[in-house]
């Protein structure tokens, strides 16, 4: 983390220094450039993403009179921490959360069916999928931490509590600079009190649940179907002889039903979500007949011979499973399509697409739609990126989403099957081993690592994938550990991917050293600091940082102790700030043995490459380390030229 | 981290809930329980450890108007992060700090002994001294964590500022609960108002510095020398040639004198402290004729040929050298030994010892000060400890102190010392080998892990030492990992060591299960839990937390997959809070291979032991499993059976 660039000063470093019109109070301006409608987890994302933009009016409103307390979602992928990392809060959130290392499978006892057995356990988190655990923490929380963000934020943004969205209309005719029109209810616990106030809006996303009154507004709708399976989830402490109350269970009893057992933070909590049975607890849900000592009732009858006594129920509520979609994003009817309209207004999170909550899906993906949009709207808004960019949120997320749903049919397929009752704990053929490794194959996706964006004005093509097999094109920057050059730092490479709306080439160094002129990675470099077409020289404004729009890093293979620092090229010393310091945190160097970057990301050390990051951590481009004019095409395609003049490097 | 054990709430888990006495107004009553005088690292820290017991009363006074801002000390050894863990603190100092990776070297060029030239790196933070990192930071933000850790803990406390001691008296006849009267000046920018006073307390801290009040008041005197040796010091944002201005670099040039360079946080910020020369420079710290620009030219004279051009100065001063030391840290006289004469009255940090700042030990020993009489305070004002344990403040921290300026003393010295100029850059037997030899073998004890705690009532004998030849007698626990058994949790076993004032018996199995009934872990968890000798009962009060005095911990050797929860004897599953609930963080394994903490900290795999462990972290005793009445016998040394009954295991 750098700061004091324009000067030491006291005071918290991890608080920017306010924006002159940063504006903390929560009280909704009459025009902004982007209304967030909705405090979950896809608004929130979004708000503390745009947060990072103090020029960028943001607005976040709520109907709720304040944030969420309990309740809700608890698991977050290790993707999702990846992501929370880039916004300064992944240790943050690991401090107080749960880590779920393994999950342990229980299953009828061959010996007496009427009770459970421990059939297995497999590892949950694996570092070689993410160097983030999985954890449970409440939902509640999380949001807290962006909230925080927030307020920390050189914008000071604070949501507004208290306003539902009442109707929303586009008209960029009479209001070209802002078309959206929202009107709000000003609501009081939950009542609508009669006031009304209007917000103009250069776009409006809608992350208001479900029952979306922005989806509504465009016209989008949920389809699919709901299913009669119904679950009871509690937040619970209680005493048991259960042995694995602290680690994550799948429980499938003979003929009782099935539980899903999720320890929580702090040593004591359990979630527990609890199969009402077909036959005995059907309609429960929806009569209302279900009481948290009903749901006790049934975990106990799962467990058996094991006894669960709850002490205290923080939450509960009861669901039914269903998988709906909508089909579009944003407000881009099919018609628009090949038309030059711009989407106006985006839906993210439950608002456009719903499914089962045990997979742990939905809070991360409604996170991840978020970030996705978060960049994008920054850029366009900024005036930096050409504004169609807006139309890949609602191509990459919708197909995201559709694999989900089609993802979490099969997995609540699977956890509410009748278990076939073994003939032995261990039996290798057996139905528990069965399901235990359909269980073990999901957990990459379910890390929230398998996404892969498709070819786009900002996802380039395979073509030159060879060049570093560990950096698929579309997925997410996997990251690896390097040696900072500067101060022999270790350090997590893909960290210095920040939530600040900037491109990253990574170059990772052919064989020769900096100093070598027959270095390509030094041509590169000079590449970029003096031809004509370096988007480097094109894309960044006069006056803004040297790496604001596209962050240059190199990688290099040799021991760190063997690369002067003095023979850099002056791209990886950038000067900065009003008082022209250099940035020493640009060149790095492969841990030498088992931890080499080289190898854990299959780089070919003869070539090497240069590896172009997207703003939200996915790869765009894998390249060869001459390819300059693939490099410029592929940023004309997204970058505007700013108006304010050439860039000079120092 | 545990929380939610007596019900499940919303909110910031690091917050704990305030006490009914809380008092968060920064105002001062007129009777307090402990009254610490100044807010820099000892009187913070201190307040900090005491903040945690909330039924203790505890104020904090500081002359100055708000708290410290910029100066003052920058290197956090090791061992202050390791403490800063116990408190909760160490991810959010280790977050913004610059890590000490490395030491270079530079010295005169033997090709041209005008300009200097790298001769030499070494490793400076060392994983197998300690699981933290040295880091660096101005001490204005590590003091702001400790205020912070005070705001959220249950008493909230805060400092008082503009509240100056100006005399201080103890009549424990006339007053024998609230015996130390002090008065005190209320200042305003440092100058008196003319308004006073008064603060009854039971005991008095004088944090107060070099100057301390508290000191004089006591009789105390710093004897000690002062050299003629002066050092400018700064904290500077500056643009320069150099390249190892992001490395902690000693630099000796030939005539010119010596620097010290230290990076610092933010990546941008370093710290140089100049050596004045003898000559041309001297007196300069007493005439006042040293300013910013005289520093930073005899900083370019130093580093010829290369260039520093200073572009910001956050914060500069001159200083002189001295080694003194105060005899006793308390008020009881020689003549009081013998008699049953309790302290109330000890002085930490500067108030007792004062040397050079280069080694970095000022603010790390001033921290320890107060972290080592931080729970005895407590200890003795809640009445769980015999008050003889106050004695033992002084003969251990004034032999550090002793330690200190003696290592102190030939520190400076060396660095001083002119280098002879080598006839080449490696010469292996020549004057920089030399030097750099001397400085890579201090740095065990300039990370603060070489502290050795002499014999007493609360550091046992060496006698079973060999059980665990790892954990010296007298010396800090030093971590290792293991893994939690219930949630197959990998963690640093000494991180379970916070600031909370329990002693730790950390039992080491021997080979057997905890099912064996020939284990004989198990039959001391036995004993602790049924034995009437056993200290677990004999000092937890009636209603207490079952680990509130002595909180157990058993480390099996086998793989955690081979030990099965339910087996546990009950104190390693102990029943909390006012829902009986179970505490499942008492039992770990052994990391199987070459994390084996077995292996690493040669613990005897046949025999296993007892590691009694104090509330700040150090080795009490080593014993072995079945020494229960040496154990007994040591608690009841120390320990104040409680007036509420007896405890008994659930």
């Amino acid at each position: 983390m750098q700061f004091y660039v324009d000067g030491y000063k006291p005071g918290d470093p991890f608080v920017a220094d306010a924006h002159p019109s940063a504006d903390s109070s929560g009280e909704l301006p009459s025009e902004v450039d982007v209304l967030v409608v909705g405090c979950g987890p896809a608004g929130l994302l979004l708000a503390a993403g745009l947060a990072n933009f103090p020029e960028i009016k943001t607005a976040i409103v709520e109907q709720g009179d304040g944030p969420l307390l309990v309740g809700q979602a608890d698991g977050v992928a290790s993707r999702t921490v990846e992501m929370l990392e880039a916004l300064g809060l992944a240790s943050r959130l690991m401090a107080e959360a749960y880590w779920v290392n393994e999950i342990c499978f229980w299953a009828p006892d061959p010996a007496d069916p009427s009770g459970i057995v421990r059939t297995g356990r497999v590892q949950d988190t694996n570092w070689e999928v993410s160097e983030f655990p999985h954890v449970t923490v409440n939902q509640a929380r999380l949001l807290a931490h962006l909230c925080e963000h927030m307020e920390r934020s050189s914008s000071r943004l604070r949501p507004s509590y208290g306003r539902q969205m009442v109707s929303l209309s586009v008209d960029p005719v009479s209001f070209p600079d802002h078309p959206v029109r929202v009107e709000l209810a000003h609501v009081k616990e939950l009542h609508d009190t009669g006031e009304r106030s209007v917000v103009r809006a250069k776009y409006v996303v809608g992350c208001d649940g479900a029952r979306s009154t922005v989806r509504e507004a465009i016209g989008g709708e949920l389809v699919g179907d709901r299913t009669d399976t119904s679950w009871g989830v509690m937040d619970v402490l209680g005493v048991t002889d259960f042995p694995d109350i602290r680690m994550k269970c799948v429980i499938r009893s003979a003929n009782d039903g099935n539980i899903l057992l999720i320890p929580r933070e702090g040593g004591y909590l359990v979630r527990l979500y609890i199969e009402l049975d077909a036959l005995r607890d059907r309609g429960a849900g929806r009569d209302g007949t279900v009481t948290p000592e009903t749901l006790v009732s049934v975990a106990n009858r799962v467990m058996h011979p094991y006894h669960f006594e709850a002490k205290d129920v923080g939450w509960w509520s009861v669901y039914e499973i269903g998988q709906r979609l909508c089909a579009k994003f944003d407000d881009v009817c099919d018609s628009d399509m090949g038309s030059d309209r711009l989407p106006r207004v985006f839906i993210a999170g439950d608002a456009c697409h719903t499914h089962s909550a045990k997979a742990g899906q939905g809070m991360n993906v409604a996170l991840a739609d978020g970030w996705n949009l978060a960049w994008k709207l920054a850029a366009v808004v900024e005036g930096r990126a050409r504004p169609a960019l807006l139309h890949t949120y609602s191509s990459e997320r919708q197909a995201v989403a559709q694999e989900l749903i089609d993802f979490d049919r099969r997995f609540a397929r699977a956890l509410s099957a009748p278990p076939k009752v073994s003939t032995s704990v261990h039996d290798d053929d057996g139905d528990a081993t069965e399901f235990q490794d359909f269980f073990a194959k999901q957990l990459r996706y379910t890390a929230g690592t398998a996404t892969r964006y498709a070819q786009s004005m900002i996802t380039g093509s395979t073509e030159h994938e060879h060049l570093a097999t560990g950096f698929p094109v579309g997925m997410r920057f996997h990251s690896a550990p390097v040696v900072r050059l500067a101060d022999a730092q270790e350090l997590q490479l893909g960290h210095v991917v920040r939530a600040d709306g900037a491109w990253r080439l990574f170059a990772f160094a052919d064989a020769a050293q900096p100093a070598d002129p027959a270095s390509r990675c030094r041509a590169l470099c000079d590449y970029l600091a003096s031809a004509p077409s370096s988007p480097l020289r094109l894309f960044t404004p006069a006056g803004a940082a040297p790496d604001a729009v596209l962050d240059v890093r190199a990688v290099w293979q040799q021991y760190y102790r063997d690369v002067a620092l003095e023979t850099l090229p002056p791209v990886l010393l950038p000067r900065k700030g009003r008082f022209g310091l250099i940035d020493y945190e640009k060149a790095f160097c492969a841990i030498q043995g088992e931890k080499d970057i080289f190898e854990l990301r299959g780089i070919d050390r003869e070539e090497g490459c240069m590896v172009v990051v997207r703003p939200d951590q996915y790869v765009a481009q894998v390249l060869p380390l001459d390819a300059y004019a693939e490099l410029a095409e592929f940023f004309e395609g997204i970058l505007v030229r700013p108006r304010t003049g050439a860039f000079t490097i120092a």
